[in-house]
């Protein structure tokens, strides 16, 4: 709902905004006469409401379909859609407010939607119950799993917490809604926790991709460096949930370093995992798949991470509805604007207009085939007389990158954000280029299961080995990182030649020996690296994107 | 009861007798007159026998239960208890006979026991029986479960495999019954192709302790050369379960190499299980414990890895009992007898009296404290004039070993199956030495996790560092190999120093860079190494048997 809102609003589809309101007239029939909503739960022969906090996922979905309230009515206005929204957000502060029901969901998620429903009505009494929801949490409230509750983060309160640990998605989705209480409530010192915990998560529990999750029992994240590529979980919607809130980090503080954060997950976890024609996706984005596995069958659920293939269906399917709401807001991920100033956060080409805060509008307009080239050019199309700063993210890979503003020569800018305030003209042109020659790329020395392995890395795309390239196992090369990396800019969105040497290892009746089992090494060869996030589409293939090295 | 049966014959203790025939009552009282025995099926308001072969463990627990028969007819001879698993069994042939329920049980071990039942027997039918549940096994006769029908071996026929799969006990039950049944029935083509199973598996999904089962998910076997270390799920049954299968192979073969496995699996994973009192043991086995954990609750059921301490319970407890079985059966293990000889396959402090081809009676005993030394003492006792062989198993660890027959100059013997063939007398000694000075040891280049890892292994010990020898998490030194092993005999099973270098990484905002973010090394200092199978002993700590090099 949350998606066919946002597209509806991006494109006036007649026909969509007609299933939109069907859809719409289905669920005002389901709704119960206090605002409850949820045909599994409370009715003659089922459990009572909220009787399954753990697993139930009743107010789970009721921030869902928060959310999707909020998109329906900031693209179409107030309507019977949004109207069902409000009765749930009023029913939820009725029945887990202060004298409410002292619990939580199993699934976090009513928290950030409670928080931006709050923001959309400017109704206070939302925001305070998504922050009774957070300080909740971590007290064993809810009950004890196998998982333990690590699980659903009720371990650890939220402000003692020091990193993220647990579902991945679960924990990710608390902290973005922790991260919009903070914000709304001027709380420095919760937002100050969960930069904290952030910074800790990405240093220790994140993998070169931007994926978060490394165990696939539990979906959850592992322990500090406990990384493994080959069983990397990195849940198509961790990804997201990650961008959330590295994309509220950056609101929140304006350091372009989350901006970063949020380009790589976009660029190599989230455009990972739906097929090009949006009929199959990834539910996990391992960066090493060590078999090529079979076709997955197109009429049955698939195990979830059974295959080189994407998949049509899995048992629960949250992927394509996040997937699709994300595209369908992508714009919102661009630009901000402040008083005095438009940032460019993400580059695509685009149109951007706003107003500034003294109610003038600016216009501008993005040409960019980024991240094919690094050549991201910016026309302002409409402007105000006095001076507005115009900020750009350059990238921390972006070492070298260089700005021209308005016909002047290029200059060299650091990376982090750069700002060009002046007074300007329509059509004035500020061209960044971004230095996109690959580069190699080494883990920190205390990620055990990546050690002597090297990647290669395009801009903000990680690129990746795979079979159909080489015509063997990607298991049986190692790389030659003293050979030089070459371009191939003109491939999609670019390829990368490296120098691998084909490897053979002999079964040993007992495989571990000094010196180890030895290897014969075969001739030199190149072999081209594609983007990480357009592997597997032809066919059942072996891939990694760390190479062992000489 | 098998455990039981086992103490009871080597004891003889009466007390433990008594609580076996009470049992033994209680049983007999739940048997239905058709031999069908299992309280939790075919009752009034429970689902129908056989209803639920995947997950039901009907079959699963006769087999057991005939083991335990076997050795209580072994050791007490037929009383009430052998009747009731005779009824059993007959009622298995009758139920799942040719003409009957075409299918298997979801977790093998039914078909090790009815071949076992036929050998003790004599009779074929039961036999025929197990070979019908190999043969059936692999066509999709089950149902298809979240995990693949390869959870269950039930993907591939057994004669098709090449390699073990799926979770790891059930695998490896399924080849121990189809080694007796291919040994039973001269079966060669089915020996080989189990030979080769086996070697691949050995090969390429085995860790260094010799446990198997590298996914927590499934407790199953990874791919090959998938094998983490901190995620090593390395089952205690698994363990036990490949001693079966492997000990099964070398009584079929000869071979040595498969007592060197053996040997390797009862010290580096069965001895790790229980802990001292044996109150509380360890249902996985991992090599890389990252963070010590806490002291596991005394009266509730534990998760299976979530602590770096054994705990008393969990919520499926089958490692005690098989441990158990084990330890009561160890004997067996020892050593075997063929018409013109005795084959000594582990060492241990023993008295061996049994009769050769022609009915002499031969007797030795063995004297040794192996592995804290490697010196192994075998005085015969009672002989024939004619002269057998006395086969040694010389670990292929054990370059350098020597054997002294009677008196004479001890001489250098190869690694493998030494056989000293002569006419013996009463009081003739043979000493066997084995080099136990520390080794280090590499990992087939295949193995991703262990990259640049370097273990330490002293006679057939796996050796660990623990954070309680090392005053720091093991995660913060690198070892320096280059630097000599010290080796420490006298301390319990042996200890052995290396030289660590203190190893301290900063946090980055991004961990993957190039180059690789920067250590700080300290000062090299010598610490020690524990036996594997004696961590965590001591309290929580971290642990870990693979050691980064510099």
């Amino acid at each position: 709902m949350e998606a066919m809102a946002w597209e509806i609003g991006r494109t006036g589809d007649a026909e969509m905004d007609g299933r939109f309101r069907a859809l719409t007239a289905r669920i005002a029939r389901a709704q119960e006469p206090d605002g409850y909503l949820n045909t599994n739960f409370g009715r003659p022969g089922q459990a009572p409401r909220y009787s399954d906090l753990e697993w139930g996922h009743e107010l789970y979905s009721y921030g869902h379909l928060i959310q999707a309230g909020i998109a329906r009515a900031r693209t179409t206005g107030e309507d019977e859609f949004v109207q069902i929204v409000r009765r749930v957000a009023d029913h939820v502060c009725e029945a887990f407010g202060p004298d409410g029901i002292q619990s939580v969901d199993g699934h976090p998620e009513i928290e950030v939607a409670l928080a931006e429903w709050s923001r959309y009505t400017g109704d206070p009494k939302y925001l305070a119950q998504a922050r009774l929801f957070i300080e909740r949490r971590g007290h064993g409230v809810l009950g004890d799993i196998e998982f333990g509750r690590s699980y659903f983060q009720d371990d650890v309160p939220v402000r003692e917490a020091t990193v993220l640990r647990g579902h991945a998605v679960r924990a990710l989705y608390l902290t973005a809604g922790a991260v919009d209480v903070a914000v709304e409530d001027d709380d420095a010192e919760l937002l100050d926790i969960l930069r904290s915990q952030m910074s800790t998560t990405v240093a220790r529990r994140t993998y070169l991709t931007g994926g978060m999750g490394a165990h696939h029992e539990g979906e959850s994240f592992g322990l500090d460096h406990e990384l493994p590529p080959d069983r990397s979980y990195s849940e198509t919607c961790a990804g997201i949930a990650s961008i959330m809130v590295h994309h509220r980090m950056l609101l929140a503080t304006g350091e372009e370093g989350y901006g970063d954060l949020v380009e790589r997950m976009l660029f190599n976890v989230v455009a990972a995992s739906p097929a090009e024609d949006g009929r199959s996706f990834f539910y996990t984005n391992t960066l090493h798949q060590r078999e090529p596995g079979a076709v997955p069958p197109p009429d049955v659920a698939s195990p979830r991470a059974s295959s080189s293939l994407r998949a049509p269906w899995f048992n629960v399917s949250c992927c394509p509805t996040n997937v699709a709401r994300t595209f369908a807001s992508l714009g919102a991920y661009l630009a901000s604007v402040t008083d005095d100033g438009i940032q460019l956060h993400q580059y695509a080409p685009a149109m951007i207009a706003t107003a500034l805060g003294d109610g003038s509008a600016v216009a501008l307009h993005v040409d960019t085939d980024y991240p094919r080239t690094g050549s991201i050019r910016v026309t302002v199309d409409e402007t105000r007389e006095e001076p507005w700063a115009l900020t750009l993210r350059v990238p921390a890979w972006a070492e070298g990158a260089t700005v021209a503003v308005a016909g002047s020569d290029a200059v060299a800018v650091p990376t982090g954000a750069h700002v060009v305030e002046r007074s300007w003209a329509a059509g004035d042109v500020v061209e960044l280029e971004l230095p996109m020659q690959p580069r190699w790329t080494r883990p920190d020395p205390r990620v055990d299961a990546v050690r002597g392995s090297v990647a290669v890395e395009r801009g903000p795309l990680v690129m990746a080995l795979e079979s159909v390239d080489l015509g063997t196992s990607v298991n049986d090369v190692i790389v030659r990182s003293d050979q030089p990396l070459v371009d191939h800019p003109a491939q999609f969105d670019g390829e990368v030649s490296v120098t691998v040497v084909p490897e053979a290892v002999a079964d040993a009746p007992w495989p571990y020996a000094n010196p180890a089992p030895s290897r014969s090494a075969g001739d030199a060869r190149s072999v081209k690296l594609i983007p990480y996030y357009r592997w597997a589409r032809r066919g059942p293939s072996t891939m990694r994107v760390w190479l062992p090295e000489v």
